[in-house]
């Protein structure tokens, strides 16, 4: 018998209940009922990104988010600062690159986060700089970046931070509205616990009126489109009305658990997760480790490809490798989106008896006894 | 009790197996397991189009690989001709608009098909065209355009045809290799019998050519990103892995049915409307009606949106408008994908009452039994 569990971090495993939503009988995207669905999730969107302002729903990976965020926030005139911290930052510069622009890059080390100084510096450098993008958590290293403080800097120098909050939103803190957070993205198959399909992004009224300016040609991407149809409580194209169906049932189950609630949950697992790779010895790949993922170093000598691949075929148990340089020298755990304590333990249960069989010497029960021991603290966690 | 029919050129009806398909346990898009259904779609998938070529998926509107062909096989010192002859029509002049491509337009009133010799002229007119943009059925007027006349046109001029194949590929024949088509795209919501969602892309190798010289900015549209992605039966960025799932589903049952046979259905089903409009005394607003919508004037003095609306409130028939400048003129009604006799029949005989009670004099009965006339035929069809 092969029981089957994700935690990867993104995409993640999705209820039973949300996915039967997105297999009911189709309706039509331009009838009253659609609208009335489509209008609850921008109501509910809201609450998940922590603001007042629309949220958009694109129908792209998150990829496409971050092409949106390119194509209707830079000038060709201008040049983007991209902090890049790992493979998604990488993405950003690959976009930029793709519209014909010249960034000045801010390299972070992987499984470092970005030094607010730096920006501060790299800014004062580039006045020709009018947006900085960055990951709220990098999902290739499982880092976060101290996005309030980049924030801060960039909004007293005149310049939008477009925050990647993919693998982020629902799962670390991010106050849109209350830090002035100028751009933010999502992607369904995160903490939104819907399968893949669906981007989100919303902005601040300064980057809206960029996007009035931008003279980068689009269609697909065009946000005013989004923008209009959000007035209508339409969507400017056919949009997925079953995976918006199995959308808007997960999104409730998120606002019925409340947001900062999620938030809690998901850095009590992540807490978990550490405290148990530490007590196996096994040392942390990020200096500030996100929610959402944790990052672990193989131990020396092994190829963390073939753990993970044994991790599956012996337990059953889906984890991510490193991508890029860092192929077969760290591993990274989702717990993001619809999981829980139960999850953590039967996660890193497996990873114990599979390291163990791997000859790495560990005592067996230590990882996820210390897991216990903050697990049992959930109700005063924050 | 409500019991709702989606007679819509879609999104269309989709079998509960295929649903059920979607639904299924989230799996990880860099996995084994993942790469063998994206193997066998991606197989299947050349069956529907009828090639040899790659046929590649995109996590977008059928919008969106509209704009992967303008990206893709434009330039900025060419002029591309457009065909329009309806709403469809019109989006491939917005979107080259969009692009900053100025185009030359065959405008074909509403209801009627391109005129191979219009089109001869104009190349002839216009040397410095390397692309025409047409659409195989135009959903908005329910016209089917000659293609394959059109293509040997274009071919002679080594010109590329781009084919809007949204509502068309898998319900009207479409030999994409037999008639040289340089690109040919289909959406998810049609006759592919899955959710909206996906849209899917082929070409001719003129047309590989043409990507690989392409200027335009691009990178979630970029074409080669997926080509690459094909021929390690990946996709480049996250796919919507339950819409796969179904789609693998949908296809198998295409293929089951072969899709000659499935293009046979389809013509059955369109010429048994036809019968069965006609006799009720409505007249056909295409003059070259396609196999997947039949749009059918509505009598004087009547508005087509306010019929629409009692046919979905009094019978759970959803049917569709008119759009732009003809909206409340004519509807349009959709056997497209996953529809048989019975739908035809039970479209036709809810059309017959909800007329009868608008005060239209028709002969109750009269409609549905020129169908049946046509339906009991089936054998012979081809």
């Amino acid at each position: 018998m092969h029981k089957h569990r994700m935690m990867t971090p993104g995409p993640t495993d999705v209820p039973s209940e949300v996915l039967l939503e997105g297999a009911k009988k189709q309706i039509h995207h331009r009838s009253v009922e659609f609208q009335r669905i489509y209008s609850e999730i921008l109501d509910l969107l809201k609450i998940v990104f922590k603001t007042s302002r629309p949220v958009l729903p694109i129908l792209s990976s998150g990829t496409g988010a971050m092409e949106c965020c390119v194509a209707n926030l830079t000038s060709l005139d201008t040049k983007p600062i991209v902090i890049e911290g790992g493979w998604f930052g990488k993405r950003w510069n690959d976009i930029c690159c793709g519209y014909g622009l010249e960034t000045e890059t801010i390299q972070v080390d992987w499984g470092k986060s970005a030094e607010p100084e730096l920006l501060e510096e790299k800014l004062i450098e580039n006045p020709n700089c009018s947006a900085v993008f960055v990951q709220l958590c990098e999902t290739s290293t499982g880092a976060v970046h101290p996005i309030q403080e980049l924030q801060e800097i960039c909004f007293k120098k005149g310049v939008l931070l477009v925050v990647d909050g993919i693998s982020g939103v629902g799962a670390e803190k991010c106050e849109t509205d209350e830090w002035n957070l100028d751009a933010v993205i999502a992607g369904s198959q995160k903490a939104f616990m819907n399968p893949p399909g669906l981007s989100y992004i919303t902005l601040s009224d300064r980057a809206w009126n960029a996007v009035r300016n931008s003279k980068h040609t689009r269609f697909y991407f065009d946000l005013r489109k989004y923008l209009d149809g959000y007035e209508k409580k339409n969507h400017p194209f056919t949009p997925p009305t079953s995976l918006l169906h199995s959308q808007l049932a997960a999104l409730k189950m998120i606002s019925d658990e409340g947001i900062d609630n999620s938030v809690r949950r998901h850095s009590l697992l992540a807490s978990a997760t550490r405290a148990g790779v530490k007590a196996l010895g096994l040392k942390l790949f990020a200096e500030h480790p996100a929610n959402s993922v944790t990052s672990v170093w193989m131990p020396e000598g092994l190829d963390s490809s073939l753990f993970i691949k044994k991790l599956m075929a012996e337990e059953g148990v889906t984890i991510a490798g490193a991508q890029g340089p860092w192929k077969g020298k760290f591993f990274r755990i989702g717990h993001l989106g619809f999981v829980d304590s139960n999850d953590i333990i039967l996660a890193l249960s497996a990873i114990e008896r599979v390291l163990k069989k791997m000859g790495v010497v560990i005592e067996l029960g230590a990882g996820i006894t210390a897991a216990q021991n903050i697990l049992v603290k959930k109700g005063e966690y924050k």
